[in-house]
């Protein structure tokens, strides 16, 4: 089977083309594909090595590539249309359209979705970071100022998902590992009890916890069937005790963990895209 | 002046609707946008839920909405397409000109873009995530493992990229604060010597450096011009006498400072979107 290159063409990061670009791409099952990112094609100069990549890469192949482009410029997007590949234009197919709708020009500005804005958004951002990581794995425990403090036991994936809550959403995420006293008497800690209302669980079926554990620390009771089991079981009574908000991760990414919470908790983006 | 909503809605988290939904808004100066997330539109409910949303908001405002969709199912989208707005298809736009290009249909499942892969991807996440945590501003020094090494004054950037880099891409990236020591000697520290091929300098202007600092400690030394432009040249001193790579961070947001070290130190990808 031959194999056929897939270009992300972005102005900035390229991170939205690769994404959707992706996704897409996964709808065609039982094809290679060899993914190649160009960001930051801001110039004509760029605009034009972008060309003879794509255009080396099709004589290589003996296959046109395919294109995913988020160029807002005109000029730069009119030289690489000019490439030997399948051009998808994610941007400008959606401007015309949206043009008629709001009965106005578009300004074809470079994208700025991933520029800094202004120093307001970037503090938060940077200050939602900093609380996550002085309030990771029960330390700091500056639970007033969270917007939402995730408890599980450990491993169950509280840590990526707090930092990236703040990176994301300038959301302000402590987390709580449950211990094996709190598990044990079946309750919540003094310091947590003032906090009720912003806690939210993760817990995750024992199967996928004890595969997650083998890799950190392989034969260890921490990583044991029985223990793993206990540790669940346990907390997952304790979830239900107290009557919190609760996640299967099992089955979940980092962005879709955060996401959910979010979206079932009611709380706040303090930062938009 | 009318505002008018704009939907964003996923059978995933959103993220990528609202990045690129985002950015061709920002096309359209002096218009007012109220951004409203449906994520996880995947089922028939959730659908005609979605429809009622949009209708409301239609009617509330006078405006019809406009709808970035990524919905993958071509059942969900059916039900949403005829709610009353301008719909823009971020998804089954591109499908069509895919098939014909590879001459197969496309599978038309739902989208796992942001989904867990599989262990391997989200042990490597999640690894690297640990390890940007373990080796933060000089602790941990575990550099032979790292990928790349980010060195500059305090505030300059450097741990919410290395958060973000281990996150978006699975790379290993430690980091190392510049110290008053380190400056006045005019040298890297001994440790960090034998990495210097792994180390990537940031810097930032000063102004901006002043501003972030008085955020955090106003008044302070830490934040005065003084300091804040003897750190920055005695460091950028010492990154051009080792002849390290480095980046102006001032105009930068976290993702950009993120696919520009990787863009321009070939630094390999562990992850794919």
């Amino acid at each position: 089977m031959s194999r056929r290159t897939v270009f992300f063409v972005s102005d900035q990061t390229g991170v939205t083309a690769e994404t959707l670009g992706h996704s897409l791409m996964t709808q065609f099952e039982g094809q290679e594909f060899r993914p190649v990112t160009l960001p930051f094609v801001s110039s004509l100069d760029k605009a034009q090595d972008a060309v003879r990549r794509i255009n080396r890469a099709a004589e290589e192949e003996g296959l046109r590539p395919i294109v995913f482009s988020t160029l807002v410029q005109d000029e730069l997007r009119e030289i690489v249309v000019t490439a030997n590949a399948l051009f998808l234009d994610l941007f400008s197919t959606f401007v015309g359209p949206l043009e008629r709708e709001l009965n106005t020009r578009s300004t074809h500005r470079a994208g700025r979705a991933h520029g800094m804005a202004d120093l307001a958004a970037y503090t938060t951002r940077i200050n939602a970071t900093n609380f996550a990581l002085a309030n990771d794995d029960g330390s700091g425990g500056d639970y007033a100022l969270a917007d939402v403090v995730l408890i599980g036991v450990s491993r169950v994936g509280k840590t990526p998902t707090c930092l990236y809550l703040a990176l994301q959403y300038g959301v302000f995420a402590a987390n709580y590992p449950l211990t094996e006293d709190d598990l044990e008497a079946g309750r919540l800690p003094a310091r947590l009890e003032h906090f009720r209302s912003k806690l939210y669980a993760l817990t995750i079926k024992s199967e996928r916890l004890q595969q997650i554990r083998t890799e950190r620390r392989p034969e260890s009771r921490y990583a044991s069937q029985q223990q793993v089991q206990y540790e669940l079981r346990t907390a997952e009574a304790l979830f239900a005790r107290y009557a919190l908000p609760w996640l299967d991760t099992t089955e979940c990414s980092i962005e879709e963990i955060a996401s959910r919470i979010l979206n079932t908790s009611g709380i706040e983006r303090r930062l938009r895209p």
